[in-house]
Parts: structure tokens; sequence; C-alpha cells
């Protein structure tokens, strides 16, 4: 069985090396694999040449149009029309790839897709969502970004999709929600997130466990993480930057002794094991989730590991059953709603 | 001159013994401290007994109502009228002590101060501050929970009582300012968040720096970092379940490996250094800010070493000029706001 793969060659603070020098590794291990490559030739094809082994694997298709980092969604739905990040997005629309992936400019991408590739019927609106390392292994967490606001429908939504998600990407079979507040308690909150609660915990198909903390969501208190997309993103940076701070510290410490450098030096597997089970790279790659196709978001300041995680996470979200799965829990829902209402 | 504090002794996860022992520490090094002890008399009387040098120091004031962690506040309001806490409340409003301090119940302890203290006159809501560790040294953080839902003035509210905080508390003349938002650029966030941003922005004696991100509150970007109250407590607790989480695996690698463990021997006094900079119990005291009266929230699982340093944050918010300098700050801005609209 072959799968073709869309990659906007453009995204990335690192340039287009990084998502080639990934696409170069992913491909040896995964046969089935074509790539569509959109972006500019002149970065593109000086490494087809360097790597002839690629060429009969990928298919260029140039554009020197591109999203930066800076460019507004609004301009980069209205005026760049021939963008890289544009004809991948669309040649998955197109069924000419099963799958984009890009580590640009994350509102142009999610602007973008919903435009081209449209939002499933019974969806309002996509969600990001990402695994992350947890004390009990790893969790799903949405949205982290898409919906700084987010109304009832839209947190029964996310509960759906991240519970077919983590079925997909995990393989557990009913994996556990929480929804994220301010207390466990069954006053906390506001009465939005309370609505939310009732209305999750009423769709017998999802194991949901209630209200969660800030500080569960690394314990891996629950399997999913739900939470509007202005909480979800503060809370996934402020991981990142604690885990920076923490590292950072521990450095300064160390380099100001000699004795504490023999020990580091002394327990170093120790601390590389450690450094591995918290590497974001390993779990690089958000989904769009909610769009008719899988749309995969790349941290644009990730290295080839961290790419190369991303496009697994691509392969299996193209091959898996995500979107049959969610499609058959969107109408079981549907149908309740509408029995309860009658 | 002597300073009189109102100590509700029954807060508290691990009982009285945690906040009279801190007090015995306190009053070692601040002999102008005179403290009422609110509670029962059967845990106070006995420690007393033992500590006889304590006997001029405090004052006992017997009551058998308790509030616990899970009394809702509306029953601490209407039902409790003689809780330790209630009567610890309102010995400052009647300006018997100069400061409350209590460990227990959040939600009862706000909406009694709120009633018995009373909110500043041009301060809509309290909000919960706290000062937080960071790389470049220590910033503070508002709103922690009070407030799960903000409208614009509040934000400016939080970020005019955040300035005079961290202007006395760190001692720094013009504490820069960052509104915690999902992006730095002008358009990220919500319409609310970027009319507080243009109002913050308008007060000229504040030192407004922007937008900053969930990863920039460790990096210290900003000495103030502003949110809701929702945002806040997620992103405080995610900071404590993060750090939790790393020290957690850290322990888990080291325990495998026996040349770990003595790398770890070797490292010892390097990594004490690190765990006294992130240990939370330096940075334990939350302030009532807006209140009319300095109320001190320790947390409720904090140690003798942790509620000394809440007690630390009482002497200073009582004796310096916050809430004269508060009252200027609003002046001023109501001042200005007036001009402005005519």
């Amino acid at each position: 069985m072959s799968f073709v793969l869309a990659l906007d060659v453009m995204g990335g603070d690192k340039g287009p090396e990084v998502s080639l020098n990934a696409l170069k590794d992913f491909l040896k291990n995964n046969k089935q694999v074509y790539c569509l490559l959109f972006g500019n030739e002149k970065y593109i094809i000086p490494f087809l040449k360097e790597n002839p082994g690629l060429k009969n694997l990928v298919e260029v298709i140039h554009t020197d149009e591109e999203i930066t980092n800076t460019t507004k969604p609004l301009v980069a739905l209205r005026n760049l029309k021939k963008s890289s990040m544009r004809l991948a997005i669309q040649s998955v629309a197109e069924d000419k790839a099963q799958a984009v992936i890009s580590s640009g400019n994350t509102g142009a991408y999610m602007a973008l897709s919903k435009m081209i590739i449209q939002t499933v019927d019974q969806i309002d609106r996509p969600a990001i969502a990402t695994a992350i390392p947890t004390l009990r292994g790893q969790s799903i967490m949405l949205d982290l970004g898409a919906n700084p606001e987010c109304n009832i429908k839209n947190f029964v939504d996310f509960s759906i999709m991240g519970h077919i998600f983590a079925q997909n990407l995990f393989n557990i079979a009913s994996p556990t929600i929480g929804l994220l507040n301010i207390g466990t308690e069954e006053f906390k909150g506001n009465p939005l997130i309370q609505e939310a609660a009732r209305q999750i915990s009423q769709l017998p198909f999802l194991n949901y466990s209630g209200y969660i903390e800030g500080d569960d969501i690394m314990k891996g208190t629950t399997d999913i993480i739900i939470s509007d997309g202005f909480t979800g993103n503060i809370a996934l940076k402020t991981i990142e930057g604690t885990a920076f701070f923490i590292g950072k510290l521990f450095s300064q410490e160390i380099k100001n002794s000699l004795l504490a450098k023999l020990g580091v030096l002394i327990a170093q597997p120790a601390l590389k094991r450690l450094k591995n089970r918290v590497d974001p790279r390993n779990h690089n790659g958000a989904v769009f989730l909610g769009l008719k196709k899988p749309v995969i978001k790349s941290h644009g300041g990730t290295d080839v590991k961290g790419f190369c995680n991303a496009l697994k996470i691509s392969l299996k979200m193209g091959q898996g059953s995500f979107y049959s799965d969610l499609e058959k829990s969107l109408d079981e829902t549907f149908s309740m709603q509408s029995t309860q209402n009658n």
C-alpha cells in the first residue's frame, strides 16, 4: 500500500534542511511513503542532487511564494494564492495526498486548512491536539490555541475528538478524560465549564473523570486533558518554560563547581535517560483535529529528530481509523441528543 | 514600634503545629510583633505550656468553630459566625491587628475578607498575588484564582496593584508588567485582553512591556505577570506540576543506578543549591490585593519554613506603604481617565 504525504518544505525556523533531512531518515524506514515536496526548488533541487536515492520517492512542486511566521492569517488567505503551505493543503483536499505536514505559521496553517480542507460536518471548530510526556507515560492535550474562546459544544466536540485520537494514537480502549479547571469540586470554575462537564459526563462512550487542575497535567491523572485554547496554550508553554528554567538552573549550579561536574559525569547515563524522557522532540507533532483530512503541525523550532516524530504521526493519522471512528461517535452523539430532546 | 498580627491557627492541612512553630521562630527575630491566636485552645494552650517564652507575646482567642477545606464559602459566610478565620479577619477590620494570616480554605477566606474588611473603594475585585522564582530572580503573578472571569477594569486594577506590590515587596522603582496571552503580536488573544492592553499601556506611571507567553513566566521576562484568575491559577499549578514531574523522573532514574547514586552524592552541594532555588517555601505567602487591610494566605500544605516566609510577607505588607501608595495611584488613574473622557 502506498501512502502519499504532502510536505510544506518552507515552514520552520531553521530552514528547509530540517524537514528534508527528517524526510530522508523517515523514508528509509517507511518504504510505502511517497512525498510531494512544496517549496522553492532552489533549496530542494540541490538537496535531491546530494541525495539521489530520494529521486523516485518524491515529487517537487515549485513555488516561490512563502508564508513566514509574521504573515497574518488574513493575508495568507487572501493574497498568497500560491504559497507552499496552501498548495500542500490543496493537494490533500484534492486527494493527491493523504496527509499534510508543515512547521510554518500556525495561525495561517489553521485558517488555510479550515478554508480548503474544511471542518467535519458535526464539528464547529477544529482544535490543536498533541501528546505530552507524563509520569504515567503520555497524555493527549487539546485545545492548544486554535480557539481562545470556547462554547459548551466546543468542549464536548474536543472530548469526543480527544477520545478517538487517544484510542488511535495510544491504543487505549477507554481513555480517561479530565476537564482543566481551577479546582476539582463541582462548583469550581464558571457556568460554561460546569455545563460542559455535565454534557460530557452524559455521553456513555466517553470515560469522563471530572475536573483536573494544572498540577494534574504532568502527573498524567487522565489520558486526555480538555481545555479552551487560551488556557491550553498557556499551560503547554508554561510546561516548556518550567522545564527550561530547571534545566538552566541545573547547568548554572553545575558550572560553578568542579565537584558537581564530576558528579554529573558519573551520573551521565541516568541523566541522559532523564533528558530523553522529557525531550519535547519525542512528542513533536500536533494534529488539527476536526478537519476532514489529516493536517499535522510540527514545532517551528524543532530539529531533524523532532520533525521525524511529526512525520510518524502524519502516517498514523493518515492510515488509522480516526476519521471513520470520529464519524461513528458523532452520529451516536447526535442521535442520543436528539432522543433526549424529544 | 509594635505590630499586632492576627493568626488563624486552625487553617492548614497539617494541623495547628505548623503555624504555631513557625510563629515561635518568627517572633525570635521580630521582637516588635505581638500575635492574636484564633483557634481551639485545646491545641494552643498545650503548645504555650511547652513554650513559656511565648506567653507575653501572644493572646489566645478561643473558638471551637472551624472552617475546613471542604466548607463552602456561602456556609462560611452565613452559618459559621464564630469560626477562627472569621474572628481573625474581624480583629483586623476592628483595628485590633494590622494584618491577618491563614492557611485555610482560600474561597472562604476571600469571601469573608471581602465582606468584613471590604474592597478598596476604586477597586472592583481583589486579586490573589504571589512571588514566584524566575531565571532573573523573582516575579509577581496575579490573579491566581480569585476571579475566574475578568473584565477590562479588573486587568487595569490588577496592573496597578501589581505595580505597587512589586515596588513594596522587591524595591523595584519601575517594575515591568507583562499581560499573559497566547502570542506576543498585537492581534493575539481576544478583544477583551486587547482592550485591557491598550488601557494599561496608557497609564504613564506603569512600565507596561506588552504581551508575554506561558514560557516567559519562569524566564522572568517581566517583573509582574498579569492574567485572569482562571489562567493564572492553572499556570501556577502547571509550574508546580512540572517541577514535581522533573523531580520525580530524576529520583526514578537515580534510584535505578548505583553509579548515578554516587554521582548525585558527589554533586550534592550543587543539587542542594538548585533545590533551594526552586523551593516553593521560599516564596510561600499570597496576598489578597485590593482589600483595605493586609490579608495573607499561606499554602495549606506548607511546613514551618514555608509558613515563616508568609509571616514575613504579612509584616512587610502591614508595615510598608502599599495602601497609601495604592490610593495615590488610583487617584492619579481616576483623574487621568476623567480628563480623557471630558
